[in-house]
């Protein structure tokens, strides 16, 4: 049949998460799943929730978890909304700021699904390049920026786990002419991040997601803050009841336990620390990285063997084909038992050196 | 500050879902929710997740529900795409078959959702007026929406309750050179449904959603239908992730529960035709329903009077202004008990007739 798609649809091709296999005996570290359970909290509040709120539509704009959110950050209510993912949220921001006479610019490498949200709206794509072997910002990136009305940024950035200087951000936020987007996905496992320049920067989103450190992967919680006046917007864009009664009553559990987070966040900043120096003990260059995973190069820079080489063990990193990332693989950091498990297959290919 | 939003998004008034007011004592027939909980099945599937299932990425093709659903219609699992309610796959709809080049035809009136979707999408609006108080499909529907790349009906449609004639839609398919979207939210509720006309045309998608008879307003799930091709197309706008872990689990134990389901229809059916009959004793003129709502015009068509004195009186319907909907209000079909308080007050105010 004839196709009816925009024509921009039906040349795209679509994001390619990363698997998800069914098998029950791999160590899986690659698609920065926390591996620890989300706060027992969470979990009683889901098991908590009663027929009447799945039979009745839920609260279109979670105002409880949202409310709390914006106490936490010192922001006004207005400045929060809450979607369905960060995914969800990220659709919302592209929805929004690019069109084919709106450019977005990107950095590379940087999350994948960017230039495919891009493309859905049929919006030129402004490739920044990371400098060097420690994936620097470039000095000139407002330059090469010039023209395009959103900037999306990761940061801590994915896959390469670094975190961009705060100074540079602001820099960004006060002279891009256009919205700025930090996508904080892995802000939890740095040592500082961007939130309160959202208040200085009616240009700035800052989106999170409860994926990684509050084990919500599986439960789909993202939000974002910004100014209200971005936020109304992104509001209009957003499906009217995009969060079930369920999500929104087990991330608001998951949110008020602050203490589970620093502890589960804690140990995994100290494995991830133990994992890389053991890593680096074998000759592998990896970037210091201010997030829950590793991006690392084996000895010899063929990324792609290695990856191969773990998954013949059942050991599932995550592989990025390319000129530059082609060299590395994306290692989640795991329990101390998968990270000892990951590092005893490493050992039996690259520990004689 | 200056906006950088696209102007389309500037200009949008957003869609306004019904009130979900939080008082306890209202009898709330507004949004077309189902009056009984979901099957316990779905409850207990809830309430089994567990912390892996949180934790870990959720199956981002929910192939085991869309299995099940294939299976139940007869249709490849590769025609089938489940969504976070069926607005998110409205959403794909709109943002693959509707531009500033890709006109829409609407019915009107219809779901209050479609144009604020293709206005999203910059794309013009055709819209075809219903017939008569009978709320029909014009004869030369197919010459109204020449030019269109995508038609949006409701089918029974909302906010009128009538279904149109299947030989109709069938007539539609085969003729029009677009796509064709029947949203089925209502079908479980009517005589027949046009889900097997996918099996002919390939430019048809139907839409469902457990929102209404399977009690899952606050749980979010809808389904749809289509061509393989189709499918493909919408499942690479769609976000990743869209459907949690819980909601998966939820949603199959409720789709399996066809004895649970047929009982509370079969219960909603009969009260409609008895709140119907109430109603025009009482010299309404209601619309034959096929849906779990009946469109109800007081005597005298002061549509807006009727809804705010039922307000007053703690009872919640929904009221469309407009010439031709503001003379009708929208009465969700509720519990016996909630049938009969709305009948005792419009009694008061009709009953002297």
């Amino acid at each position: 049949m004839k196709s009816y798609f925009r024509t921009e649809i039906d040349a795209l091709d679509g994001y390619t998460p990363g698997e998800q296999p069914k098998l029950r005996h791999i160590v899986k570290l690659n698609t920065n799943e926390n591996p620890y359970p989300p706060s027992p909290r969470a979990l009683e509040a889901l098991h908590a929730v009663e027929p009447e709120s799945m039979r009745r539509y839920p609260d279109p704009a979670a105002d409880t978890l949202c409310s709390a959110i914006a106490e936490r950050f010192g922001v006004r209510r207005e400045q929060v909304i809450a979607g369905n993912g960060s995914d969800d949220i990220l659709t919302m921001v592209f929805r929004g700021f690019s069109a084919p006479d709106l450019p977005v610019a990107v950095l590379e490498p940087s999350y994948s699904l960017y230039p495919v949200l891009a493309a859905m709206q049929g919006a030129p794509v402004i490739r920044i390049p990371l400098e060097g072997e420690s994936f620097a910002l470039p000095e000139n990136v407002l330059e090469q920026a010039e023209g395009a009305n959103l900037l999306a940024m990761v940061r801590p950035n994915a896959p390469t786990g670094n975190a961009f200087p705060k100074a540079a951000v602001r820099e960004i936020c006060a002279k891009f002419d256009g919205m700025v987007l930090v996508d904080e996905a892995y802000a939890d496992f740095a040592d500082d991040n961007c939130m309160d320049l959202v208040k200085e920067f009616p240009n700035l989103i800052v989106s999170r997601t409860f994926s990684k450190s509050y084990a919500f992967a599986g439960m789909r919680l993202g939000f974002a803050v910004s100014s209200p006046e971005v936020v109304a917007g992104m509001f209009k864009l957003k499906d009217s009841y995009n969060l079930d009664a369920a999500v929104q009553a087990a991330a608001l559990a998951a949110w008020q336990d602050t203490a589970y987070l620093s502890g589960r966040v804690a140990q995994i900043r100290r494995d991830r620390e133990s994992l890389r120096k053991s890593l680096m003990d074998m000759g592998f260059r990896v970037v210091k990285s201010q997030s829950n995973f590793l991006f690392a190069m084996p000895p010899g820079g063929d990324g792609e063997g290695y990856f191969r080489f773990l998954r013949e063990n059942a050991v599932i990193v995550r592989y990025f084909p390319g000129p530059v990332t082609g060299r590395y693989v994306r290692i989640t950091v795991g329990t101390p038992e998968q990270n000892a498990e990951l590092l005893r297959f490493t050992a039996e290919r690259f520990g004689g050196k």
